[in-house]
């Protein structure tokens, strides 16, 4: 496998799907490419809230973004419905790098990946914590871990490097 | 029933599920008012392309929005999961008037009552033309006739006039 | 003057001007019409916050919205600049009624004109109270007194009255 | 220059100015980093259309994003004004590689430095094609060529043949 092109829905732990809005086409009648950054960033933060134990204006750490890439594969249009598959690329200290994947309902190749890095900061300062052992515990179940997927892994490991700048 | 804000489920024929995003909330941590009209927006549109035959960039008629209003009845907040009900109010020779209840899963009271009055114009010159009748047909179905819910008829006559100005 | 749509810059106190955005025209080539209510979103807070002493965040009082109507005049699209002016219709005890009349740069006639009603309420329990002296102060420099407007004054009551329900 | 971290107003050709808006905070009370997106989206179409000739819905060749990243270096809020300057990293064939960088009025840092990579597509079939002269002519004014930022031409060639996987 050469490219996060040939992901499937089976390269990804957790599936949420939503909806397409009519403000998302834009005039090429197509979902603007912005979308799928608001989708990435909702299945992201879903996971941490339902799964992780974070409650954004109460929890003593939150996730702040310090970069993100997407690579956009084919179109799809409102009003699609679109399944999004998470898993963790890289569990720092305190940060984590997520990739999502975006499919649409009824068909079989990708339509675009996408990530991010978040560092967990405490909610007051927002100065870098160490990770909460609870949101800890529930990244680590969707962490791609080395060998089962080796090739993706150094593929990963430039790409978001990279983005990192 | 005097308003609006006793709307429940059973007085909507049509519904679709929209998980909300992470972006949809504001700093006040619950969705940002807009959000309901972009719903809202989304709803309609959805029905006139799966169940009227509207093809937004073929179909010789488009729908134009001239005037909208909401009712904001409680708050909710991201992740959840809202369910909006279509019904229509009002069905003119070349103008719709649109009513949308928005309820949260698993909540029972409304959280919004919004809508809108869409004048179908010609795609290409964006004059009014007569309702294709493929568009009538599916509208109808939705259509609450006087009678059936008298009292919120003529309370929606008031409002709906008003908002046209 | 029997309707908003023949509104001009005049009967507005304070002015901001909105860059539009690729993503705010839709497929019909035009500004969706739920960024209008964005837009009147805001300028309002933007007043607020700028010319009332309201601080989101740490403020003893926020306002929350409880009912909003837009009518759309004409259109325009991406990428034009946006003239958004501001002006109170109605100052209560606890709530104010804003009115936007929105306008494209070098075009004279109105685009859309909408408005929304705040309920300001403590920032905790998030129940009506009194508004804050410097709120008020702030806001009655925008207010449109009775005599000055006569014909519109008593439109706007029946309109925003309705859109209360 | 080590990294995007340092970029200044000098390293850019070409600004607009955007106001920000209410709905573009999110519950963390600063930008939602998705905004940075739909910002950096809207200069580079933008650009496309007063300076190149590019008309969306009626030029032979339109601009499709394979990919994009972004670097967030410190983060702002409304009602800030920001600052978007834009340069060409890279003119292909039929792609052009753009970078962003934001400012906020008033303040010296950059606040995010992104972009993405179009390429340049029959309007109909949606397939690459040769960028029209106009487009070409239009985009080389913003080109940072070889030499006169040696160090950042290299690192940004790694960083987007990364992202473009």
């Amino acid at each position: 496998m050469s490219s996060v092109k040939s992901r499937t829905r089976s390269d990804y732990g957790y599936f949420l799907t939503y909806r397409t809005r009519w403000s998302d086409n834009d005039i090429y009648n197509h979902l603007n490419n912005v979308v799928y950054n608001i989708l990435i960033d909702s299945v992201v933060n879903s996971y941490l809230i339902t799964h992780c134990g974070m409650m954004p204006t109460t929890s003593p750490s939150i996730g702040l973004m310090v970069s993100s890439s997407c690579t956009f594969v084919s179109s799809c249009a409102f009003p699609a419905v679109l399944e999004l598959g998470l898993r963790v690329n890289k569990l720092g200290t305190s940060s984590v790098t997520y990739e999502v994947g975006i499919f649409e309902e009824g068909v079989e190749g990708v339509k675009a990946v996408g990530g991010f890095t978040h560092v967990f900061c405490d909610s007051v300062h927002r100065r870098p914590m160490k990770l909460l052992r609870a949101y800890r515990e529930g990244l680590e179940k969707l962490l791609v871990r080395a060998g089962e997927e080796k090739e993706e892994e150094e593929e990963e490991t430039v790409r978001y490097r990279s983005a990192k700048l």
